[in-house]
């Protein structure tokens, strides 16, 4: 019932969803951050018709919402920039997380017919 | 660039993904699944362009999850049904999460132009 | 090894530490605080040797984070009070989670032989 | 009113219970076992009093898992064992998580004064 490109955004959608409620809270500095940003990558790319995951966790704003005295905060959608690439049947998919006026947009960036 | 059918198919799969990665792991017992339930819908329906969510987590197959020394298990997307209706501009779409084939699958039911 | 009370201790923690991961991040609002609550202090009791839990999310805190746009926020430690008995073979252990100096902090408060 | 020793253990289970509820639920595969494991353990040893954490998944028992149609599986305690030291005061604390009678334990290993 739903086109090929309808199901592709669906798709796309569900991995967005996944990839920030199975991380947001996990404890973060800046020497911890690469190793996230892979893993959170790598995790979202096992799931069916994703493409390829990005993201990019920013360390001067992880550095700006640090308590001094802990050393760490917890991942927030304001702390990184996301991009992923879902592939369903014939449609491919540009997606991307980044901040809009001050707050974490997720957004359909192309939708094409290949 | 996208329609508005694209982008209500691409909020739709956002919502299902974060409640799907948000509340996977929670102890769950016949005893705590009707609190369960309710907070994950009325969670998830704080979310842009949620109309509504339903979430049924069976409580026999809780049961059957069950480590008997325990007394609970973690939920898991083989444990309930869910289904949401999100709208988006004109578009309706009606989605759901059930059993098909021994696992959970999320799947656009209708997409409807209103 | 572990003397009992230690071993209350250790299960305590879990506990809070379970709690916290488990929904930091959950969106919410006044009108579906108090499901959350229920939820949350349910599904932790299923956990073995703890007793009772209490969460009570604030409202007012609630309303000063959300984007008024969105009409909900991500729940964070600095939103809400957690309350928590634990009970291990004679060990009774009260713990809480409350903002100290601008932060959530988790404390025993009581570590009695019974 | 706690003991140096039992606010270490309450640390050491704190941690425990963060590490499982912040990433149980994760998609996993043998090919991304190895950037979750350094991610759970590095995002841990943010926190508090961690010193050190190690987490090995089990590729054989993700293979066992996996839908071979979907070709990963979602982290659980029974995938993976954990090793993690504390130290709070003067309070040494050695911790591990393994499967037991066919269940995932955490245990507190060692609880030691230097």
């Amino acid at each position: 019932m739903a086109t090929d490109a309808q199901q592709a955004c669906f798709e796309a959608g569900i991995k967005f969803g996944s990839l920030y409620h199975q991380f947001a809270g996990t404890p973060v500095s800046p020497s911890s951050a690469r190793s996230l940003e892979t893993a959170m990558a790598e995790a979202i790319e096992n799931q069916p018709f994703c493409e390829s995951v990005t993201v990019e966790i920013h360390d001067d704003r992880v550095m700006d919402a640090i308590d001094h005295e802990n050393g760490y905060t917890e991942l927030t959608g304001s702390l990184m920039d996301v991009e992923m690439r879902v592939r369903y049947e014939g449609v491919r998919i540009d997606t991307r997380m980044a901040m809009a006026d001050g707050y974490p947009l997720m957004e359909l960036v192309d939708v094409r017919d290949e």
